[in-house]
């Protein structure tokens, strides 16, 4: 299974080659992750309560074509790896209009405690951890 | 008495107009207080540690000139006005090279219990009550 | 005519103190602007391309009360001083749920060409002119 | 060879985690590689006023052990790969009281026109073209 998130590019988040400064698209990829668990009603908010969290372990990011103020994008994104300690989301990013790509890119990510201590989350929030299990698109 | 903070400026800080993007002058004031706290021996991180924070009440900032990546700001800030339970603080920032005025702003403050609750910082931390008192430039 | 935005809050977009960090309502209002000028069928893109800008001259933001992660705030705003010179924005943003104010502020702006010097809008583009002042809310 | 870049970390680059948000990372790395150029007596100002400049073309950030606002952070950085059309940067970055690992990182880059389009560094700007050839360090 697949998800779309659409978003429109914002001014500060250009630089002054004129295009979106490549540090927001992580930005952008995190802004995906959490509208797709707010549409599965779950939420990283609830999850906080709880004491767990979810820190990324990589990020790698291949830009392909630059995007500006007021160009939209769609983020479509995938779990491709999850066994309730770490998880692997892959993302393609295109501008609306043209099709073209934007930027390819994965996150890798585990789940913790409060003090960032990693945590099994099917222990610990069984919930959640059948959420993304469903989700989950072996490669 | 008044501080200075000598600050270079940033690439991912300048947005499509070639300049620096409006919004990161307000971190550019909070950046020139904490270094500040850390020259007095003070710190944020010490204060949390104790349950107290200093929240922004209002940002006013007045923009005069544009700067942009690699250009040098100085933050000139002072206290003018201080009680242990409300903070205001008056910042004039120039470029280093040509001494014109990038911007004039100001800034309010309380401070808070971890709740966000206003506490008098005079009874919570002599020590950091003492310190804004002892800065304090009544204009 | 007062306009509305609806934004849910970002992770990204909080600080340690757990809420928004509050340089980032800078960057929500200019986002309520421009989706407003989308909305109108202008576009900052389409006026730079021109060689026209929209500078901030100044910010005043008072914060009420704060928010966080996956909050929904309502920015509605008003231009209540417009004479194709110089313009000026007031805006109320409330938290969707509760209905509390988060911030109240304003931000002016000037008119400007590619090298940033002041411009009249009706000598530089009529439609633009036209369309603020149709929006113009005397106070 | 290899450079180091000495940074604080500020309290806006911290998340509600309570650390510092992982994007964040990928502006401290073109951070350094910026006060780098400067300490050579070049800069990215400089190359633009030429109509070059030097896009990311892939970030990868493996995120080892958290920092927070106030520690200070050590960007070690050296240039692996350089022929004058890409160019790959591996970073180490250290945490300095404890010289516990933050981050491990490269980034890739090419060099470009005002268009964004490819060109080679040493037909067009031989003076960073020998500077960039210098400090490459094989692998």
């Amino acid at each position: 299974m697949e998800f779309e998130y659409r978003r429109r590019i914002n001014y500060y988040e250009t630089d002054k080659m004129g295009i979106v400064h490549h540090s927001n698209y992580i930005r952008f990829l995190e802004e995906a992750r959490t509208y797709w668990m707010d549409e599965l009603e779950m939420s990283m908010s609830e999850l906080e309560k709880e004491g767990i969290t979810i820190p990324t372990l990589e990020v790698d990011c291949k830009y392909k074509n630059p995007v500006t103020e007021g160009d939209v994008i769609i983020i479509r994104h995938k779990i491709t790896e999850f066994n309730g300690v770490r998880m692997l989301v892959k993302y393609n990013v295109t501008e609306e209009k043209t099709g073209k790509t934007v930027i390819e890119a994965y996150t890798r990510h585990c789940f913790t405690n409060k003090e960032l201590r990693p945590i099994n989350l099917k222990k610990h929030n069984l919930k959640y951890y059948n959420a993304f299990e469903k989700y989950l698109v072996k490669e």
